[in-house]
């Protein structure tokens, strides 16, 4: 998680949305993001969905034995990229600014573990708190 | 349809899965796209992401009253994507060749036709007949 945080801390400075994500295989560190709807103009990339695009192409084999770490509660998009992929762990720093789609992970056989991290909760909230438009158009509300 | 199977063979062209979609806001098309794991090596250019990301941010008045046109069943990544930006409607080529989440889309309000277009049909039969390693990769098999 100290990872996904620094990602996240990471996209603050470029004046981005500050959640990060990384994707781990066998202890290992196989894809890193974070989101980019400021900084790439874009729709898709989550921090969830950029750790799996730069971990690039990869077998069911590895998805399916890796773990993904994720600052905050990953919405329906992410979970569903999860899900496609039958990823067997979710870490998530924090659900208390935004709970994501962690219902549909658990009922479809993904572990999910919560730690409600203060650094996270923190981070979002003041992000939120400071973006409210940015931050309601990157849930799509 | 006729333009995202449009997008398909275009993929197609390039060496890619025949997957094509276009993103549609009052009656004109404002985004298109075609899968790009061969083309771009991605792991989440699935047809619907790659035209949504084409597309642009967009606020969620104009989501809402876009339809997606997809000449697959969308997996539950990209099924996904449409219930975080609360697309209201999708319409799909077929779902012979593969059935992806339109049960989740129903179940959450969104309006689903399935058209079992015989073109999208050949094609991925096809596709899928002479690259089933590499169908199976894209469907996290």
């Amino acid at each position: 998680m100290d990872e996904a945080v620094k990602e996240a801390n990471l996209s603050l400075k470029e004046g981005g949305i500050p959640i990060g994500a990384v994707l781990v295989y066998e202890n290992k560190i196989i894809g890193r993001g974070h989101n980019r709807r400021v900084q790439n103009n874009s729709a898709i990339l989550h921090a969830e969905m950029d750790a799996l695009e730069n971990a690039g192409r990869l077998t069911s084999d590895v998805y399916k034995n890796c773990e993904l770490y994720t600052t905050l509660s990953p919405c329906i998009m992410c979970s569903g990229a999860v899900l496609l992929y039958k990823i067997k762990k979710v870490v998530i720093g924090e659900n208390k600014t935004f709970l994501g789609a962690e219902d549909l992970l658990i009922k479809n056989g993904v572990a999910v573990e919560v730690l409600n991290d203060e650094r996270c909760v923190k981070m979002m909230k003041e992000f939120i708190e400071n973006n409210p438009k940015l931050w309601n158009e990157d849930i799509g509300e």
